[in-house]
């Protein structure tokens, strides 16, 4: 019985993310579900991000915007607004997940003819999102070192689903038990094409590696 | 609709939550539920606790059973197991919170009647697990520094049912961007009475208090 509603409520989810999709396409936006847990850096990689594509001197520039999942607060998106990008923030009211229907609501706010890209911070979590379809064309998964190496092997689902994966705060490093060799073992068995960006958004490390990425992802979207 | 589903599966979780507490009451043990996002450090704190349990040379010494919950693999229960201490390893598939019926069945692999107290290692989740009663006499909300000075304003629930709460990863402190009076504010606004362990799982700190606070809780609940 239980089982059966869930079902209904993913298959729910499905329509309302196709219909997100055809949205995106038609203002020739795409978007990148970004999932980890509460605290893995997702909003300062946001905030790097931003600065990063304002101070590149691009013959096309990437044009981002960003809608904020969290189960309470404006915090984060008041720490993306002073940035100059749009933001949007959806508050689930305590739920663990973004749905489909809550960003199509949040893109209704977002000027998409001015946009390339809309990212989408989900609620920090490293279960329930990986089920919801948000309309995205990638998904990136973010994990902090401090969060430990074996992650991949007991969060499975959040890393078999991702186009790209982020190892954040790789500046702490010498100071966690983090061994990275166990680590990429374990992410390997359950995803072994996605690219591994070392990144630490203290330092700035990695940036770059993942803003090309992001160029190249939005490109093959575009010629697809 | 939705939301009475939702509704009975927590009433009849409320009522196998019950006959946990039932089943513990007749045993004299009690259940600590402890609860944080993925890689806060409940199982180095769980090691730390069961080592020094051990150490310590006390008239009536704490004996302590643990219940490990994640979505997958047996890596936490491998991780207790050669502590000594009797370990169940719950995996929920996939999903995102333990439930009380999985307590109940757990239970019945621990040898109760020589256990004091059963600490429940819920699934790393600051969201879902929050509105499943295991049966617990207490909870415990754990928070590592690198999580962030926002995260009781931003995942209040879990902080605001809290009977401790534990600051993990203080030996980070000087390596990351943690606001601690920022973190305390938030926390007494959601939370004015729960004690506030700091805690190095590495170093040792504050793990005597948090000692001293799970024997007067046990204590506590013996007289009552």
């Amino acid at each position: 019985m239980e089982v059966q509603i869930v079902q209904r409520v993913l298959k729910m989810n499905d329509e309302l993310a196709a219909e997100v999709r055809q949205l995106l396409e038609a203002h020739d936006v795409t978007a990148v579900n970004m999932m980890s847990a509460p605290g893995s850096g997702k909003t300062s990689l946001l905030e790097r991000t931003i600065q990063a594509l304002g101070e590149a001197h691009d013959s096309t520039p990437l044009r981002i915007g960003v809608i904020e999942g969290d189960p309470d607060t404006s915090l984060d998106a008041e720490r993306i607004q002073p940035l100059g990008v749009p933001v949007v923030q959806i508050n689930t009211s305590g739920s663990c997940h973004l749905e489909a229907n809550l960003v199509k609501r949040a893109l209704a706010s977002l000027p998409l003819d001015d946009l390339d890209v809309v990212i989408v911070e989900n609620v920090g979590n490293m279960v329930c999102p990986v089920s919801f379809d948000l309309g995205e064309s990638a998904r990136v998964a973010v994990l902090s070192v401090t969060e430990g190496d074996d992650k991949p092997a007991k969060y499975a689902g959040i890393f078999r689903t991702a186009n790209a994966v982020i190892l954040n705060k790789v500046d702490l490093l010498p100071y966690v038990d983090f061994d990275l060799d166990r680590f990429k073992t374990f992410l390997g068995r359950v995803n072994d094409h996605a690219p591994l960006f070392m990144m630490s958004c203290k330092t700035g490390e990695g940036l770059e590696m993942w803003l090309s990425w992001l160029r190249g992802h939005l490109a093959e979207i575009r010629r697809s």
